[in-house]
């Protein structure tokens, strides 16, 4: 019977996913679902990503937090259009919510939504939410383990960013060994290593965003 | 209705926590419940501990991961005794899966059992597993935001322990402004700054494990 509860919770959710998905798409817009553990350098990565698409697409940031706007106030405060979401104790985003954001973002003056999940390796990974991709940021002080203790996340991601390559000296974390894993789990995903901080390696990663930006733009229009 | 269904699983988990603290306190043993984000540094925490109080404590480490049982076998392989559980998709550990391994180890030749819960800021705080203590683990890399973002754990934490303090000086992370913030939620708290790695700080961390041991050890049979 809880099998039961949970089935419909996912069918719903679904459901407003595909109408998020059709919204999006309608309107040529890229949505981006960013996971990761908390701390591993989202709302960073996303102020280095605003920063590298300037004049060439306008974004705007959703952002999912358990509690406090911190994320959004530091986005604001850089001129990225952001809105907060707060869970209130869940543990990930749902379509729903997504959908509440989206209608108050000024959609029309959009190329990129980028959705900021809540902190955390697992919950997230079994939620659509109308997304055109899926990317996980991985951390190197999280060391190189975590595709083996969180497989599924790993598993669905289109793209694995790597942040915080500045700690590379002082942590342990080995790269090979890392990219090992993720490829036992996942052929397809795209690799990338950056640094939030220093902006190191985020050209590669901005221009694998703007090229995903125009399949959304070359197939806008053909599913509808 | 799932309202209904979520409070009777949490009034289930609850007996049998209660009937794993019974346990554990008629046996004279400590519990602790250890939570972090991944990659914090809860399992080299672990083996720092295991070498601290070796000679005055014996203790067991039952480790709660998604999937994998890689912290086992390095706690294992350290000679410390240690038991895998996998949530297999789970988010947390709950009172049964800490039961069952309980059955499996030596009790009566244990006075510390230390639970590692999964890699999770948010889930694991609605459940309780029959422990004395919780103790949650933040390491500098994840910033200095946590308490804000994630209340609920560290207001119910009964420490609070900063982890990689070795990387304090390539990353951000204002340890006053994280002592603040912690204070604003819970006040009773100790927190303790450590690095698992290099041992610093692990001695006042040994000394209060050791000093709660010894409480439990002037209340047993005094509740029974």
């Amino acid at each position: 019977m809880e099998i039961k509860v949970l089935k419909n919770i996912l069918s719903a959710n679904n459901q407003i996913a595909e109408q998020n998905r059709r919204l999006l798409s309608g309107k040529s817009i890229l949505a981006v679902n960013v996971m990761s553990s908390p701390g591993a350098g989202k709302t960073t990565l996303m102020l280095r990503t605003a920063e590298e698409l300037k004049g060439k697409a306008r974004i705007a940031v959703i952002e999912g937090d358990v509690s406090s706007s911190i994320d959004t106030e530091k986005l604001s405060q850089a001129g990225v259009t952001a809105i907060q979401i707060n869970t209130d104790g869940g543990c990930h985003l749902d379509a729903g919510m997504v959908n509440s954001a989206l209608l108050n973002l000024p959609l029309d003056e959009l190329d990129i939504v980028f959705i900021e999940n809540v902190g955390n390796l697992i919950c997230p990974g079994e939620f659509e939410l109308g997304e055109h991709l899926k990317v996980v940021i991985a951390s190197t002080p999280e060391g190189d383990d975590k595709p083996h203790k969180y497989p599924l996340l790993f598993t669905i991601a289109d793209a694995l960013v790597v942040n915080k390559t500045d700690l590379m000296p002082y942590v342990n974390f080995d790269m090979d060994g890392f990219s090992r894993a993720v490829k036992g789990l996942n052929q397809k995903a795209a690799l990338f290593k950056v640094c939030g901080i220093t902006g190191d390696g985020i050209g590669d990663w901005g221009a694998w965003i703007m090229k995903k930006l125009n399949e959304i733009r070359a197939n806008a229009g053909k599913s509808d």
